[in-house]
C-alpha cells in the first residue's frame, strides 16, 4: 500500500461525501480545501446524473467555485430547510464536537449547519483528537472594541493572537469582522467556553460547532472511515 | 409652571449631565436626541473652561456631531479606558436594568459602556418603567440568514419585526448588520433572554443592557432627578 498525502486523503473524502447527496436535496455547501474536492465531484455528479440540487453557500470562495460548475445556488434565507450540509472541520474530537474557522469562514458555516437538518462532515484523519484545543480557536470580533476583547482573552489566559493573511495585514471575514484565535491547547468545558465567548460584547461568532454533526468521514491512509455522531 | 415638551426635557438632561465631566477624562458620547444636547453642551464646557477631555463615540452620526464641535476624538481600542459613558436610553426598569437600540447604534454602545467605570444614562420621564418590554427589544443580527432568526423569534411569541428606515428600505446599522424588533410586551427574566439571545447564532448583539449603569437622569417636568442605580 502506497503512502497518501494529506491532499489525497481529502480528496477521497471529499468524493465519497457526495455519496450522501440524494436527488432533489438542498445542500449546504461548506469552504475549505476538503469540501473543494466535494463541491468539484458535486457538479460532476449532477451533470452525469441530472440530479436536481439546489446548493447553499458557507463563504464567497465556495460562492465563486460554485457557480463556476454551473450548480444552482440559493441564499439560506431563501430555502425552507437544508437537507444536509458537507463541510470540512479543523478538529474533532472522540465525542464529536468541533472547532472550525480555520478559513475564517465560521459564520456563515455555523449558520449554515445550524439551519440544517443533517450535518456531515469531512476530514483526513489529523483532525481526529481525544480532545478539543490543539487547533487554536477561532473567534469573529467586531473591529470596533477588539483590542480590548484581545486584553480581556490575554488576562483569561487564553493566549490569543489576531489572525493576519498572507500579506501579513488583519484578516477581514466575509462581514467585515477581525478573527482572534486563541491558543487554548486544551478545552475542558467547551459548552462553558462557548457560553462564555457568546455573551462578550463584540464577539460575533465563535469557532465551537457543539452538538451539531450528524456524520463524519475521516480519510485513513486505508480508506475513509465513516463515523456516526448521534 | 409651564408644560414643558419631551425635548425641553431632554435638553434639560443633555445639559445637566455635563456636571459629571471632569478635566482630564476619557468620555464615552453615546447615541441619539438626548445625547445630542449633552455633546453640544459638553463642546462649550470644553471651550470655555479650556478642558481637556478625549471623547469616545458609539456611532458615525455622534461621530460626525463632535468632529463638527472639535471634541476629540479616539477609539475605544486607543484609549487606557473610559472615566464615564452618557447614553441614553429607550426604556429602564425601576431595578436599573435597560433597553438600548432604538437608535439602532445598540452594537458600539454596548461595547463602549462595557469599557467604561461608569455609566451615565440621560432620559426623559417617559423612559422610566416598572418592567422591561414596552419599548421593541432590538436585536442586531447578519444579513445572511436573518429570516431564518426571524421565523424562530416569531414561534417563540416574540413578535419580530424587520426594522426600516424612513424610506422603507430594511435599516442597516454602522455595521451593516440588520435590526430585529422584538415586541415582547413584558420581560420578566432579563437576564435569561440575554442569554438566550447571546447564543443564537447570527445575533451579532441585543438591546438589554443588564447590570450596566451606575446613575440615571431623569427630566421630570419641575426638573431632572438624579437617580443612583449602584
Amino acid at each position: 500500500m502506497k503512502m497518501m498525502s494529506q491532499d489525497e486523503l481529502k480528496k477521497i473524502v471529499g468524493e465519497k461525501a457526495v455519496d450522501w447527496i440524494k436527488d432533489g436535496m438542498t445542500v449546504g455547501l461548506g469552504t475549505g480545501s476538503t469540501v473543494k474536492y466535494m463541491v468539484e465531484a458535486l457538479a460532476k455528479r449532477i451533470q452525469s446524473e441530472h440530479l436536481n440540487i439546489t446548493g447553499v453557500v458557507t463563504s464567497d470562495a465556495t460562492a465563486k467555485q460554485a457557480r463556476a460548475l454551473n450548480i444552482p445556488l440559493k441564499s439560506v434565507d431563501d430555502v425552507d430547510m437544508i437537507d444536509l450540509t458537507i463541510d470540512g472541520a479543523d478538529e474533532i474530537s472522540s465525542d464529536f464536537q468541533g472547532i472550525k474557522g480555520g478559513g475564517a469562514a465560521l459564520l456563515f458555516e455555523k449558520i449554515v449547519a445550524s439551519n440544517s437538518r443533517k450535518n456531515l462532515w469531512i476530514v483526513d484523519q489529523s483532525k481526529m483528537s481525544e480532545k478539543l484545543g490543539k487547533f487554536p480557536l477561532p473567534v469573529e470580533v467586531i473591529p470596533y472594541g477588539s483590542k480590548k476583547l484581545f486584553s480581556k482573552f490575554s488576562k483569561k489566559g487564553y493566549a490569543p493572537t489576531f489572525r493576519h493573511d498572507d500579506t501579513g495585514q488583519l484578516k477581514y471575514t466575509d462581514s467585515n469582522n477581525l478573527i482572534i484565535d486563541l491558543h487554548l491547547k486544551e478545552i475542558t468545558h467547551p459548552h462553558d467556553l462557548a457560553a462564555y465567548l457568546a455573551e462578550q460584547v463584540g464577539v460575533v461568532e465563535h469557532g465551537l460547532f457543539l452538538d451539531l454533526v450528524n456524520t463524519v468521514i475521516v480519510g485513513y491512509p486505508d480508506g475513509p472511515k465513516v463515523l456516526e455522531a448521534r
